[in-house]
């Protein structure tokens, strides 16, 4: 059923400051050396990580392609012209695995479309990383994505969340904008039934991570500072 | 808040017949390396896959505590006294990443208990690459599981989980085991609506990898043979 014959690979980014040999596959350099085009989210963040990961690859010969908020549907839809043409395509996001948790999975939708064969790389994922490291249900869990701004709104959604770690048996994994994590951590703490478990996982893969659960109640005299840092909450 | 000083590391395993560099970090033989204790669901296949990763692992020097559904609470209880004295621990599973849809999890909770460092490895998740390479709703999802044996019930799950897609623009995953893949296929396209996405991935990460989103309507003219390969579904 893949009548191209040609290949989208979902090339994983890092997600902190760390080198490709902690949580790339050996084999991906040898991959994007046989790459010329390049759908990402952003190409100077791209052509950085593409040097780290190959000396090889000749930067200046590559093809990119910008996938951001900005792009028009129109341009998308040409995104894949070089796969009929018979190139294989790369998908980087900005940071950890294309598709989740951002807006990539556009592109593979038009790739099954068209007949063209998807291969997903193994990569980092802070919000995976973080769930395998908090020793809560892995069996069935969701990730709710950002929480509403407005704090009535993302209190009530908090608490919907709650409801179904017990009602459901199903962790519930959400984020924030690094800026307003304190924020939320403390909206958890206030809200929360004390004898919910909370994971909090920051700055994932980095040489400074830290992954920690512990019930609420404990969290309220062990208030670790988030502001500005990469976090994923989960209860 | 990590009182112990020594680590507990989550140690992806392959999920198919592939070569660890086509799956797993580099830096993973080396860290293996380092451990002489190992907590795993199956010793052969935890012996086997270490071969493979390293040839400098001495098989018969390192310690191996089964983690299944045979091992007691008091076994469990045991299971992290190496770290008490100083030692780093592996937790491997079967198949994939440990505590993702598999009950590792329960050696995490205790770690954090005893103020142990958790460091999860970034590894294969059928789960996650299925999710990636689906084209579906990556900003929102829930892992489901294995859905209900008898057929009324699953069913009815089944078509709970569809409403979900569409109230909550929640992607739905879940996954049945192998020998009854083409019964919940074909439960699946009769019971869904024909314009609801599906996403079959199957073999993923191996040579005969086949991952393909259509709309119901279109799976009941290209009906795959799912028996006996591992297969995750996603509406």
């Amino acid at each position: 059923m893949n009548k191209l014959g040609s290949k989208l690979f979902l090339i994983p980014n890092l997600i902190g400051d760390t080198s490709p040999e902690m949580v790339t596959p050996a084999v991906l350099p040898s991959i994007v050396e046989s790459l010329k085009h390049f759908i990402v989210e952003d190409v100077r963040n791209a052509r950085r990580y593409l040097r780290k990961l190959s000396k090889d690859v000749i930067i200046d010969d590559l093809e990119f392609y910008t996938l951001n908020k900005h792009t028009t549907q129109e341009e998308i839809s040409t995104y894949l012209n070089a796969a009929k043409n018979g190139f294989n395509i790369g998908l980087i996001s900005e940071a950890g695995l294309p598709c989740v948790a951002d807006p990539g999975n556009v592109i593979v939708e038009m790739a099954h479309n068209i007949g063209l064969q998807v291969v997903p790389i193994t990569g980092p994922s802070s919000i995976f990383l973080a769930l395998m490291a908090s020793g809560l249900n892995g069996q069935n869990f969701a990730f709710n994505g950002y929480l509403p701004v407005d704090q009535n709104q993302r209190v009530k959604k908090l608490k919907e969340l709650e409801q179904k770690v017990y009602k459901d048996k199903q962790s519930q994994i959400f984020m924030d904008t690094p800026y307003r994590n304190n924020k939320m951590f403390d909206d958890i703490i206030s809200y929360l039934s004390p004898n919910t478990y909370l994971c909090v996982a920051v700055n994932v893969t980095c040489e400074d991570e830290f992954i920690m659960t512990m019930k609420i109640a404990k969290w309220k005299n062990n208030r670790p500072d988030l502001h500005k840092k990469p976090c994923i909450f989960i209860i």
